[in-house]
């Protein structure tokens, strides 16, 4: 077999095991988002932004991947989240298979939202289908303004894209305009959310994304 | 052949291609060095204002690694730099074979210094070796401080590791300590700069390692 074969067939057996998974939350009836992201966006400090809003009111789960370490896991559980970290020890995303291998140590039956971090990079994870309802990429301002058409993958197969940090704007060279319209061309369809994990500015749009998307979920169980 | 023997085959023949690009490198006479970040960390920002400063005293070569797009190679040219742009079109490392493929292209001879601007990836560039004199890691103070430990082989690989954009510091939660603690228990050995290419703090004690460097490359050859 040829290396391109054999990543073919590693797609299509990746494909497999993510409409296992898909059954899997759909039978347990939550909503499950897939956040792809370069390292240091700020996808961990969005979880925590978000727990602070929605734990009290529902159970989350998160799903953390990390080539090492349990840092994330740590910050996610300290905002009332359960779940569990996933590391991959130098794997440059998480597949469908290592979602499947943690399933069951999940408590999907008492949650209704399923958050999955992928490990911090923004070209592996771009393809991987894990099974989710949404994939979603955060892009943050300090990375500059010419990332979507430098990274064209993730912006045309993420249905929602946010822009973090926009508490830093005053600092920076960065036009948002620009960039909004470069997803748009790579996705016509895409959502994008402008807000800061960090001062709370733009989590409200986040959040209330985040709860029609749960009740679009629901309503197609019922 | 399994995966894994294909991937074994792949980075020992990336290795053997290394070797003879290192060739043509030491018989050019010329430093190499292969900077590896997450997406907007700088690289090319960096670039820039070394070129900025060295430009008009010798022949720079940059070769641009990007998944699509010539920006890079566009902004690097117009500071002065020669050189060739490398679209992986997905790929998320350059290899030797990709800079083996475009030596020719090159104007190594009358040449000093060649920088190598790696795909914008914190995981997968880590352990290819492209030939260089020396493996870098750009981290910059927006990615946060608990990044070394999470993404180690990058950190463990490098001789040298900068942090950017430390004028951001004053509007940032961020321990340069502590992440400088950990970037030496992955590597006791690794040099450490901190600086910000875009208000010039810090660059000229990058300028200097980068020209004791390249007099220690040509003391090697003569």
């Amino acid at each position: 077999m040829s290396r391109i074969d054999i990543e073919k067939k590693i797609q299509s057996e990746n494909d497999r095991v993510a409409e296992g998974n898909r059954k899997v939350f759909t039978d347990a009836g939550v909503f499950v988002l897939n956040i792809i992201s370069s390292p240091g966006s700020g996808k961990t400090t969005l979880l925590e932004a978000t727990l602070d809003r929605l734990a009290d009111k529902m159970n989350i789960v998160v799903i953390e991947g990390d080539i090492s370490t349990e840092r994330d896991m740590d910050r996610v559980r300290a905002r009332g989240a359960s779940g569990v970290q996933i590391n991959t020890g130098g794997g440059c995303h998480l597949s469908s298979g290592m979602v499947a291998g943690v399933l069951d140590d999940l408590d999907l039956d008492s949650a209704e939202i399923v958050f999955i971090e992928n490990v911090g990079n923004l070209v592996c994870p771009s393809t991987y289908d894990l099974g989710e309802d949404v994939r979603m990429v955060l892009l943050s301002t300090t990375e500059g303004d010419d990332k979507p058409m430098k990274y064209p993958a993730i912006f045309h197969e993420a249905s929602l894209a946010i822009l973090n940090k926009i508490d830093l704007l005053p600092h920076l060279t960065y036009d948002v305009e620009k960039v909004e319209k470069e997803i748009r061309v790579l996705n016509p369809d895409s959502e994008i959310l402008r807000l800061s994990a960090t001062t709370g500015e733009g989590m409200d749009a986040w959040i209330d994304w985040i709860m029609a998307k749960l009740r679009e979920k629901k309503s197609t169980l019922t």
